[in-house]
């Protein structure tokens, strides 16, 4: 089945759903709101237009599609007070994969709209959001129509698994591991480099010069691709499936034949990209961490750390995000087993160690 | 409820889905191809553009929304065959109130650019589009940012019941009737005369000059707006509920309570509208009829008519239409009875005379 359909959060409000899992995703959005702000405050200095067009591409469909808006147009508004200026109108495009639940983010805009002209008064009248459904690894917008994008947790997602995989390239993993052969790091890496370039280019064209984007990903601060901080969650989630591959209820070559259309990519990766496309000027580049489970630090303060809760948790907000394409794939009636277990195997790592995920968060200005 | 979140077609693939019982709208769509055909030719002709803003205003949600989107392609391929000119880029605006059924548009949309591209040559590749959630009765879009607009069976559908209207105005029935009083008319026609106003005055804002709009909404021939072609098929409706009453499965008050949102204006008051809003400029002014049951009267030379099977169609073509505003209010689990009902007394209706839907057809162009 094409990426294009399976690559999407779990949608509606039910209890696996990315709606009521997505606070690892939340505490990133939370981190990142002063860049954002600063970044459009930048941006709306330094350009004076009556219609500012805004970007949130792999919007997902939740709580956080909402809230990275929200954000946005706090930003703005801000910065509305501070330059003594009206409010630009705002067209703002909210893209996802067609397979994401746009349905529950249009019926939650009427809401939206209410306690943006309450909270906010008649300056922020003129918002019109709209649903782009498409991916973002080719072009979705019309040529220089966007002054501002924003993407969180999505572009460590290719556009597909690597055509130079086999079913035994990564036999025995569903990603890289410190036992993969090169070669499944060159295809995961060239893939990874050929994704990012196209999302830059078509981006390039879509954004105005001088136009600026926010782009936060899972990757690594190391140069080894193989690092824990990158690869172990899935090689847990590897261990899940394999182990009801010893228990009958999956068949070994089906999870052989199964790769993660996945990379974590190192800062120095991001930035060769970065340059070699051309188009945009990288004005800041940082890595953060983040707890696997989407706790905050400052958590564990008050309540101590009980590994089996964040597991349990792990695996509730991995399952959010995975079991759409692992669905596609192997049976659906597995998934309770499949994630009951990972949730298992995750407690028992985070008893010994405990590996958080590693952001990237990059700035970039469209060169003018 | 707000009508926002209850006036949409029934969603979804089942059997009673609007996207399975949809022939009498696609009727209308192909009646009004040619005049959709001529409106993008004259525009195109008058006016030189990078890019062309195109907006579906009440698109639903079924196999008619982009057959409308695909007529107006096949004009603007047309059009720039026969000028010699590049296709510009294309911006699409798929609009309906947030209840529609977004998700099943976003999933057809790959298959669609497949299919455009493969036929239509990259000329095409640049085609974008969205979908937008919102009343139409309020602004959608950012100023001057469209050029064509389209709406199709949508404009008769009124932001409000009459606000006027009490439980016992129409009492017995759900919409006019030949036996409402002149109060009851006029709140109809004065709600019809508002939202249109408003419809009119927030499009004027986003079309450019010179820009377009083909509107196609049920309507009548006649002064009187207590006309079988345009009264009797909701009357007919409101039997099938009072018969649900007199069986005691619906309760007299609640029926009473019960006003349909809508109104089919006569040319006359349509033009009246237009002219006092002042900013369209009518071209064209039509009307066409169309069979209750979506059948084409060329269909009868082959078979002879058949009242029993044109009146379950025309019950499949109202529920999909009539059933998410009917289970705002009554409970869902009598809808099969009530269509079941419905059908018989169309039946009957139909044995004895033939009427049908009067179609309204105005193309308008934004004053400069």
């Amino acid at each position: 089945m094409e990426i294009q359909k399976i690559l999407h959060m779990v949608g509606g409000l039910g209890e696996n759903s990315y709606a009521n899992n997505s606070s690892l995703q939340r505490v990133a959005i939370t981190k990142v709101k002063p860049i954002v702000e600063k970044t459009i405050l930048d941006l709306y200095s330094s350009m004076l237009t009556e219609t500012l067009g805004i970007g949130d591409l792999g919007c997902s469909s939740g709580p956080n599609t909402l809230l990275v808006i929200s954000d946005i147009l706090d930003a703005i508004d801000w910065g509305s007070r501070r330059l003594k200026r009206p409010v630009p109108e705002l067209k703002v495009f909210l893209n996802d994969l067609p397979g994401n639940d746009f349905n529950a983010i249009c019926q939650s805009l009427p809401n939206f709209y209410e306690k943006l002209r309450k909270e906010k008064g008649e300056g922020f009248k003129s918002c019109y959001i709209s649903a782009v459904p498409g991916s973002f690894y080719g072009r979705l917008f019309p040529k220089r129509s966007l002054h501002f994008i924003h993407s969180s947790y999505s572009l460590q997602w290719l556009s597909q698994v690597p055509p130079e995989l086999t079913s035994s390239s990564i036999k025995g993993n569903i990603y890289l591991t410190e036992t993969s052969p090169p070669l499944v790091y060159k295809a995961y890496l060239e893939q990874f480099k050929r994704d990012f370039q196209s999302f830059l280019q078509s981006r390039s064209e879509e954004i105005v010069l001088g136009g600026k984007m926010v782009l936060i990903l899972l990757g690594r601060r190391t140069a080894d691709p193989s690092s824990t901080e990158s690869c172990y969650i899935w090689k847990l989630l590897g261990q899940a499936l394999y182990d009801l591959v010893s228990r009958g209820l999956i068949d070994e070559a089906k999870l052989d034949a199964f790769n993660l259309p996945y990379y974590a990519p190192s800062v120095e990766e991001l930035k060769d990209v970065i340059e070699k496309e051309g188009s945009f000027h990288p004005s800041q580049l940082d890595t953060m961490q983040v707890n696997w489970d989407g706790s905050e630090d400052g958590d564990e303060a008050v309540n101590s750390f009980d590994h089996v809760e964040s597991g349990l948790n792990t695996a509730k907000i991995m399952r959010a995000v995975a079991e759409p394409i692992l669905v596609s794939h192997f049976e659906a009636e597995l998934m309770d087993e499949v994630f009951r277990r990972y949730g298992e195997i995750v407690a028992e790592h985070l008893s010994s160690e405990r590996t958080k995920h590693v952001n990237l968060l990059v700035t970039l200005t469209r060169r003018g």
